[in-house]
């Protein structure tokens, strides 16, 4: 799992059927500083079952990992999900937290 | 999964049988700004179940998620496919989509 | 698996089911000499059953292998885990122990 | 899969039984335009079913795919395995199909 | 799979029962020409059923390989394993075998 960032949703019309009716949010890995780990580190593209909004901070977890988090292991087209909104990071590791 | 734009067809006689008649794709990460994510990171080589053309973008997913992509989770001799083409992402984030 | 340092612990209400209780924390990869491998790698986010604390060095795995630590390869929502608490690396690595 | 150059055949006599008279080759990232993705990326490691010789271009896949392509998803002590070897990618890519 | 080489043994007296006496090795990743392939590229933790020593080079995999190579797809609590010990590489790369 890691941290990230939503930066935004994916738009999709020709998709493999399971994917049909899915929310695709494009994720970027942060630090706990709330910086991305490296300048150009590719997004992550992850399934989305907890409603996140752009610009929330989300754990993505991988594989079997983000199917259970989707309704469980089944046969899913994806192997990427949030699977928790952060609220924080203790001890205080955001920016606006260390206020 | 990943964002990736399709940059080349993979053409190979010798290969393992499971991979006959496949078509194979070479895909190059890009980052939400339609740009690679690293100069040099290496593209990934992904089956085509939904006939994507050259210079497309494309969601590439791994594993399970992938073989589920092109027709169920069997045994096959591939690990990364193509599970979505993509129209866009919102906020808008690619270059021609800004404008 | 890999050398890690615990720099924190995740704070989530919102999050898939499976997570609830479960203590999430914050993971930054070091090296045999205890320093980051790479200036901005992103951390990961890591289940842990054995009750970490901030600052200590640990040993983080993946998948299955999260699964098993944490009671058995159950339907879990995460795929990594703390398995280990790293009292040293012989011969002697951190800059303490070469001392 | 990724595109990979093969660089060299490792010589080991003490591994587990399971790899006894597996050729193990050493493969090298390369992107389409046939140069290594990055100066020092680690060379992988891949069990060849096929014959593939020294400084051929070949695809290279992982985990379950790496063993259907060697026989069938049975227990075997590798994870990645070359599944074919390349003509070239189509446009062309590589420098010598350019000119 | 990728080639590594011994930098230590990782000693830990907190940690899940399924590790306990096993001898778990930190291994650097190297390229053909026996250098780190990144400078601060992370070491990976590997369990180890061969008794390699430290400055040895080795073939470590993941996964189910790595629990295969300690004795059969079973719980384990490992994901990485040292599955062979390497004599060389050939073409000789390393360079106390081009001399």
């Amino acid at each position: 799992m890691f941290l990230g960032k939503v930066i935004g949703e994916v738009w999709s019309t020709r998709k493999v059927g399971d994917l049909e009716g899915k929310r695709l949010l494009v994720v970027e890995a942060i630090d706990q500083r709330d910086a991305p780990p490296a300048k150009k580190v590719t997004p992550v593209v992850a399934a989305d079952p907890l409603g996140a909004d752009v610009g929330e901070r989300v754990i993505v977890a991988f594989g079997k990992a983000a199917r259970v988090a989707c309704g469980g292991d089944g046969d899913f087209a994806f192997e990427a999900a949030i699977v928790g909104i952060v609220d924080g990071v203790h001890p205080a590791a955001f920016p606006e937290e260390a206020s």
